[in-house]
């Protein structure tokens, strides 16, 4: 007879898991995902400029042709050798064999931290990052030192630097060299030649986060981080923000030799991604669509960004700044140092209805960003965006008087 | 000026990654996958059987209804009242709000996985489980302590209950219940209730992995584990046998209290499961195909089970035993004990170019189940049936001659 135990409510979590939390960013989304609500909130790209009669010619193309589409199978060599093709425009060279094909880039950002961290291992970030890798990170609960990040240029190397020299061994550093989210700003030629200098003489990997890097709107576009170092970078991709996020599809492209490994680890996670969405995302590469969509996506977001700098001069306090995106989905915006986001963004929905997420969301250590907010500009139409930061802009006077 | 740092080929790999290798199975039907051979090996369903032009024809309504159903979006409530259904004939009583929706049912062994094990923590597990499960603990290096499962009956749940009662806890029981893969057992009625009572008082909870449930061949079923204790059972079904693997997409029932938790590591995982794949497998069960789809699995996968068992009868040595599958894709067979099953592999494919997979493929701890394999009915006509396990058959003719 097994003596009866004392009674416990639920099942004994994982020890990191005790200080889980929900993402703050999805929270909040949440929160201003109210009817009525104007929304500067998301991160998403517009559905109306999905192309989404054309893919589902592609699925159906694809699964008259071959019903095993539907099978279990290995990562579509079709799919591959257009993404070879695609990344040539991102400055890359590669073969099939370095590319990787992923259930989204985030699933990425989960395989790499799995590979390359221990628990407690020290991590290098900027102050506001990604929540997404925040999250691939938390069950490893790193012990984090954060670097500063320079608006007009991106990422402080010179304390990247400094921290090396004192003898900081990070697993890799995460960046999002152009278009960056949350702060909107691409990084500097010269740091980008910097950074692959550090990864090279301190054999550290950079995992190069590209959801944005094909929405550029100033014209020439400086090279990835992969097209100057083959060896130390591995690029992700992803066709989220370019094609549709409900795809959930990306890749990597990263050395040979870890390919085998991070499909080992990808398995693990979802056995392998949508073979029929592989096929189907290549039957519509192989319209020859693409680019046309690109300069659809191009020229519409530039409109947005465009409208939303003007407003931002026309109703935001003198004291404000914000990053001048040349590039992917968001402006960042520091307030006087006074103003915490969190009341201004409960003033903004309960007066004007609308909302953005308060750059405190994506703080990789609490206390920082207060006063700073993230806007999108993809997802809003010109006269929404004129409308809504002026509604913010009449919020902030109160502020200032 | 910094030093330079002595040569390394490639960065370090997280401590766990070191002893990471290729699951042996995969490794296996790779090899197994060549031209001409007729394979047993897969555990794939017939892609014949697929709904693959009614699935097109969802994916079409769905994105001619909705373009945003190619967004980024929340779990689809369309989908998880059909899953409410569905399992309905499981025996499972359980609203919406209990339905975790994963990226294939893979998704869910790696977070339970995460959100309940330590590492190094002790697990019990059968001594040849699926792989997908061997793969999501390998980077928790758990310290394995396996128990015998009897080839009519399941689990051996004396040997789980004098483990509990000299002290082991470990985060969870795994199970099969039915149409085990890879042994093809189906648990008796008396042991069900026995692993509920066990995860009852010593609060462990128990992942019930599905994905056969609805392929049963002979009339009624036993009941789910979560049909009989909905606290401590998290119940984990597929559309991969049932629909189609190419779809990846999977759920779980678990307790109201847990799904926000899944939440968390999932979104680190990959985010979301595609909108679109979701909504247009909701529209595909809105047309109410599936019984008959259901009805025809089952027809022709029976009688390839029976077409099997049969050929095994006739052809194979009389040392040989094996498992009478009442459910599922797979039937074990245990061969004389002198008789390895990598060698027989080598021969069965040189001589009569016809693959399995061998048994410790399966097998959590090295050294076991070298003289057992798995074959698989679901992929083969009855013709091939006949044809390989006869051929079989001949090359163990020479282990007894």
């Amino acid at each position: 007879m097994i003596p009866t135990l004392p009674a416990m409510e639920t099942p004994a979590l994982a020890h990191w898991a005790h200080a889980m939390q929900r993402s703050v960013l999805r929270q909040m989304i949440a929160i201003v995902s109210r009817p009525g609500i104007l929304s500067f909130a998301g991160g998403l790209p517009d559905p109306a400029l999905f192309p989404a009669t054309e893919y589902a010619a592609a699925v159906t193309n694809v699964l008259t042709a071959d019903p095993k589409a539907l099978q279990y199978g290995p990562p579509s060599a079709a799919l591959k050798a257009h993404i070879v093709d695609l990344v040539a425009e991102r400055g890359i060279t590669c073969n099939a064999d370095s590319i990787f094909i992923s259930t989204g880039a985030q699933q990425m950002l989960d395989v790499f931290t799995r590979l390359f961290v221990n628990p407690g291992d020290l991590v290098i970030l900027e102050e506001n990052i990604y929540t997404g890798m925040q999250q691939a990170l938390s069950p490893f609960q790193p012990h984090i030192v954060t670097v500063p990040t320079d608006l007009q240029s991106g990422i402080n190397i010179g304390r990247i630097e400094q921290l090396l020299s004192n003898g900081a061994r990070p697993a890799f550093f995460y960046v999002i060299p152009d278009g960056h989210n949350p702060l909107g700003v691409s990084m500097s030629l010269d740091k980008r030649y910097q950074l692959v200098a550090l990864a090279r003489q301190f054999q550290i990997p950079i995992i190069e986060d590209d959801p944005y890097g094909f929405l550029n709107y100033d014209g020439e576009r400086l090279p990835t981080l992969r097209s100057l170092e083959p060896n130390w970078v591995f690029y992700t991709g992803s066709f989220s923000k370019i094609l549709a996020p409900g795809l959930r599809l990306g890749w990597t492209i990263a050395p040979e030799w870890l390919i085998p490994k991070l499909t080992v680890v990808k398995e693990a996670s979802d056995l392998e991604t949508s073979a029929l969405t592989q096929r189907a995302v290549a039957a519509y590469l192989d319209t020859g669509h693409l680019p046309t969509h690109l300069d659809l996506l191009r020229t519409t977001y530039r409109q947005r960004r465009d409208t939303m700098l003007v407003a931002l001069e026309e109703h935001f306090p003198a004291s404000a700044r914000w990053t001048i995106p040349s590039g992917g989905m968001f402006i960042w915006v520091e307030l006087d140092d006074t103003i915490d986001c969190a009341d201004f963004l409960q003033l903004a929905i309960e007066q004007e209805q609308v909302a953005f997420i308060p750059g405190f969301a994506f703080a990789v250590k609490p206390g920082l960003s207060r006063n700073c907010l993230r806007l999108n500009f993809s997802n809003c139409s010109v006269t929404a965006i004129e409308d809504g930061i002026g509604r913010l802009g009449r919020v902030l006077q109160q502020y200032h008087h």
